[in-house]
């Protein structure tokens, strides 16, 4: 008899159907199959009446943001950020900013199903803490700038903490590092060379923000002559191991180039509309077969981490502004946020299958707007919320459980939060 | 001392802070304040931590479709009406499947904060029935076409159908009727002509689809040589007793008539990106003075009938179509998901102020999606779940008290709802 250290009984499949039990081992899922002997497993879930999905992979964000979110609602994306943000982080950011914001965004994003994410800010090392005591799966960079913060003085400093912080961070269980030039308009082509050259010799991705609104391109076409995509590719920056996000300016040439160079894309879709950046022809990226990915961006922007609900303006966003109705269906869009996120970061999970990494999560199907239940992939794509996740699980290892939260302090972090809400506050009046 | 029915104690109001009481008397918000005397009260909610907001008000729906929600995801609207929905409600549309679709419907618009909807379908003395039960408010109409189904044969069929059904429900508490010819590619002028004489004589509002997509203006081009709205306008059907859904494709030209003739405006905007219809200029609308409401549509084309969901895309989705980040700020679109709604169906309700209809919702903020708390109206519309809701008072009347409904039996709901998927699913294959 085969022994397993989880198993979760009778879900709902999307391609297979109900009553199908998923038996995982040191962190795999092993077997799926109706009626396994669960006498063999340290621990039995019931999934009776709930689907079973990958768990999503939030490929662009800024967790620490999240004590920030809902301040400057209603700005454009550069008043938001150089009247509204900059100086509030000029003014709070610190180690403590960061721990506190990202274990508040721990809790978000474990409770809408999330057990991956890709972040760039600073002080990661703290996130990275976090991250640990939660238990998730996080790629993470310490940002990289040619302009003085708190943090740093000048790139070389900048690049000094990006090394020390893969140093510290390679080789983790739940964590890998991730070098993170922050975008070509606050990076110089030397700044950019040295990121790239830090990741190339550590065998690591690159995360940078590029062509996220019009005013960025005119900037990047003023000061180098060229759109961002060519800019970084005249500079020999593109390449494989390269994640840009947003993405939402590219010319028909530019497309070609990241196809080309087998560049990867973060599409932030609510952080793009609410910042009114505009909308990425991202159907057209995906029938290229550039690997796209989804981000939230942090929840300073959008204003959540929910990635059920990004898949979804997602989904029906795309059709709407290209009027064709199959321009990214259910199925595609369910894949953008799981499968195709972990691949970008290496790992071989986004999909409920034997040898794939047990990261998953059951949604409750016995809710008024998922009955009758035709088709499981849809009607989550296009009418479940986030409230409906009742468990989250992710290598294996259980993080939620009937919405309850295992690794976490719920009590103590929410509390933390609205402590910070009020310094804050006090601050703005 | 005064004596009330309700007092609401303590909850977060974002115009004037938190800890305040709310006091209602005969259906009707009375008082206020902070520290109202609860010993006078029949009935006292405890609303600490949580945020007071108007209940939505859904101005366009079709709710018994909600039996029918999943089928035929990602076709545009044409294909999904003509191929798959229409095929399937000839067969199985009958007094019980509106009977209960409709109650499917309700709770989940109870769980999601609706308290007043606008709904054309069959059979709509079957959904009446329901709403009576369920305690809510609805604007129903009879919809009326020229080409047969099996609830009439001609047009003179259907009005009396309508005739009757205004006959039967002029005056309920609840429920007030509404006269609904489906569209201008649907109904001719003789046909639009005969339902706005009921509807003028009896003082009722008229419920017409308009302008959904490109091909049905240039379907309603080539019958009568006149885009949509100008058509309706020619055969003088145009007032404003007149809700016009959708309004996706109008030309300046008509912009122009509605504001003159004062027509209200349903927009549906999950529905039309969802069905690859496009987007309505609906910031435009708003910028005229035009009055528009929110809708989600039937829950079959959104594929739900979440009301947060569907204000939240709406606030986001205009400023990025438009590269404008004050399209649509939450404050406004809020008030489109509420005051608007019931200001179109002559409520006097969507607002938390003495004198006004006692329709609100509590929602939870104490969860990591909403902390901090900075911004009420901002973080509701760009952060919150229909999961949040907590409570939902209609008329003040309690409907819904920490997620657990009132006057609906959920489990009993559903598991009709479910029977009648097995059936239907069973005609699929």
């Amino acid at each position: 008899m085969e022994s397993y250290d989880l198993i979760v009984k009778e879900v709902i499949l999307p391609e297979r159907g109900e009553g199908f039990d998923i038996a995982i081992r040191d962190g795999k899922i092993v077997k799926i199959d109706k009626g396994i002997e669960k006498d063999f497993s340290k621990e039995v879930l019931l999934g009776k009446g709930k689907i079973a999905l990958p768990s999503f992979a939030n490929v662009h964000t800024h967790v620490p943001m999240s004590l920030l979110r809902g301040i400057g609602a209603d700005l454009p994306l550069m008043d938001w950020l150089q009247k509204v943000i900059w100086p509030l982080e000029g003014r709070f950011v610190s180690p403590e900013f960061v721990r506190d914001g990202t274990m508040l965004s721990l809790l978000e994003m474990i409770r809408s199903g999330t057990t991956l994410f890709m972040d760039m800010y600073f002080f990661e090392e703290f996130v990275a803490e976090a991250v640990q005591e939660a238990g998730i799966r996080a790629g993470l960079g310490f940002g990289i700038l040619d302009f003085p913060t708190k943090v740093a003085s000048t790139p070389q400093e900048y690049i000094e903490r990006a090394r020390k912080f893969v140093k510290d961070f390679k080789g983790s269980e739940l964590i890998f590092p991730v070098i993170c030039p922050h975008a070509a308009y606050t990076c110089s082509p030397k700044t950019l060379a040295m990121a790239k050259e830090l990741a190339d010799s550590e065998g690591l991705l690159l995360h940078i923000h590029v062509a996220e609104t019009k005013s960025e391109v005119e900037q990047v076409k003023s000061e180098y002559g060229n759109t961002p995509v060519k800019h970084l590719e005249s500079v020999g920056f593109l390449d494989s191991n390269v994640l840009c996000a947003h993405m939402v300016w590219l010319e028909e040439e530019e497309i070609e180039i990241v196809k080309e160079r087998d560049v990867k894309i973060a599409h932030c879709p609510e952080s793009n509309l609410k910042l009114a950046s505009g909308v990425a022809p991202v159907h057209r990226y995906i029938e290229r077969g550039i690997l796209v990915g989804l981000g939230t961006d942090g929840a300073a922007s959008n204003d959540n981490l929910d990635m059920l609900e990004e898949l979804s303006t997602m989904a029906k966003l795309h059709k709407g502004v290209s009027l064709n109705a199959e321009a990214i269906n259910a199925k595609t869009a369910l894949r953008v946020a799981t499968e195709n996120g972990f691949s970008i970061a290496g790992i071989k999970a986004g999909r409920i299958e034997e040898g794939y990494e047990a990261d998953l999560i059951l949604l409750n199907s016995e809710v008024p707007h998922l009955q009758p239940l035709y088709d499981p992939v849809a009607q989550v794509v296009y009418s479940a919320n986030s409230g409906d996740i009742d468990t989250v699980i992710c290598r294996g290892r259980v993080i939620m459980e009937k919405r309850e939260l295992k690794t976490l302090d719920e009590e103590r972090i929410l509390h933390t939060a609205k402590k910070w809400g009020e310094r804050i506050k006090s601050s703005l009046s």
